[in-house]
């Protein structure tokens, strides 16, 4: 019997990797976990996972001998770390072979949100450039004051890009970090107050829910911009979008949402937000990385190597 | 009579600040020129010129006491320098101000086309990342080659931010330029050769008139990406829709073109171009700092100072 069950949506490349090392069991979904037959589930010792379903204890009592999670992605919030210790339940994710592609696609969108590039090419393309002229004057986005919150490895590739934007780089994070002048925050109010544009590189799950709260957000002001390609998990939602709609905030860029893909259809009916279907990693060459990593977490725990890029 | 002529379609705030400086008088285009009355035209010495329509010898003609040409732009391959200072008429633009504006534009365009963000946004949007699943993947920017054409202000700008994407520099300019290490090319075609994105940062006019030829294009090879913030008449358009339509480069992201804004419709059918309506330096900012430059210009020239920012 195979040791080796995969959960998830993966590409055929990841599919056919991932059959060609370990000959492993497919699942679409955590909760098909019950459908596995008592002796395949006794069998398996590692799980390869992609999906932000719930992994917690219900499929944890499912596989009475795992003994590693493999997660693909560097944000594990589906996974339960805690009830995974406890079990001896060894987790692992893809860190850092994602941070460029995701700052990238961070400055992006505040780019396009300042420069309201969507509504440009719409404007072009529809051909009111042609007829009604000129698109509108916009904002200047160079020499702003970008504020930072989590200066983690992500957090940390954003500022150094904004930087040679001529930003004004604030941040906040648990302790002051070493960085080149860039201005300590240790509240996230005194830092929003402090900023035009808010970029949240937190991780996810139950610590840094609603992190950027109602108050956060208030603090803005009417040129505050919330860029987030964390976790829809990470701000206040429902204070988000109240504060869109009455115009005390100048707009937002977001690849990451509640609910999704189901998000609150309030965010289509605003201009000023610009929308990305989380796709912050979603590159070929960092999906290959991230997979090949992963792999090679599950091949270290057969094996009894230590383990690439454990987080428990 | 008044000695100052405005000709373009300025902005409310830049009519209002025109008008309080120098009470002149307006046309929106230079042909209506011919329909001021002599003794009117015999009073012009300074023209407040923003536009792309030709200002050559007849418009001169027109004007014989003329002795300012005050560009909007840092561009002004619209006006015959060659005629002006043959009749000792001084040029100025607005150069510097829009560096930034400019560079921005030119990153930000640089991103949507290789992480495909206004489709993206578009699969967002119309229900397709509910309906359909995640959007396709697409094409890790930062780590790329980038090579810039012109390494005057404006590219050096745009450079010295992609350096902070780690992309590997290169450039062709006359000569070799101090920089952190940036590749020279002192060959458009060598330059191609080496790099994915080519970005386009020359000046316009008839010296620079398809200086991305279809050589050029055709060196960029099947990776290969044109981005142009400088004027349409730099490339050979021609070549470069055939390049694009045929699949032997990867994409486009362009902000000038020629004929604007009725540019060549095969634009709209391809999939793979970001469209700009030559916004570049669009922002209430920059223009309020151009406008601003202009007039200074123009106070300069009937305070018979120097003028601050002359190109003859």
């Amino acid at each position: 019997m195979t040791a080796t069950l995969v959960i998830g949506p993966y590409s055929d490349i990841d599919t056919a990797a991932l059959k060609e090392a370990f000959d492993p069991v497919f699942l679409d979904h955590p909760e098909k976990l019950s459908g596995l037959d008592g002796a395949a589930r006794g069998a398996i010792t590692a799980l390869a996972y992609k999906g932000h379903h719930a992994v917690g204890m219900t499929e944890m009592d499912l596989l009475p001998n795992l003994a590693l999670i493999a997660n693909y992605g560097v944000g594990y919030d589906a996974i339960d770390v805690k009830a995974a210790s406890t079990r001896g339940i060894r987790v692992t994710n893809t860190p850092d072979v994602l941070n460029d592609d995701v700052a990238d696609l961070a400055v992006a969108m505040l780019l396009m949100q300042g420069r309201e590039m969507v509504q440009a090419s719409e404007w072009a393309r529809s051909g009111n450039w042609k007829t009604a002229g000129e698109y509108r004057l916009n904002r200047k986005v160079s020499g702003g004051r970008a504020g930072i919150v989590g200066l983690g490895r992500i957090g940390r590739e954003i500022a150094d890009r904004l930087a040679a934007f001529k930003m004004d780089i604030h941040y906040f994070a648990r302790s002051e970090k070493p960085t080149p002048g860039w201005t300590y925050h240790a509240d996230p109010v005194s830092l929003a107050r402090a900023v035009d544009y808010l970029v949240i590189a937190l991780v996810g799950g139950a610590e840094t829910e609603k992190f950027v709260s109602r108050k956060v957000i208030d603090a803005l002001g009417p040129r505050g911009v919330v860029v987030n390609i964390s976790r829809g998990t990470t701000v206040d939602e429902r204070a988000l979008l109240e504060a869109l709609e009455e115009g005390r905030i100048a707009g937002a860029a977001l690849d990451v949402f509640l609910n999704e893909p189901d998000i609150d259809p309030r965010f289509y009916r605003l201009e000023n937000v610009v929308i990305q279907p989380h796709q912050g990693s979603g590159t070929f060459e960092t999906r290959a990385a991230m997979g090949q990593l992963q792999r090679d977490n599950v091949a270290a725990h057969h094996a009894g190597r230590t383990l690439l890029t454990a987080v428990n």
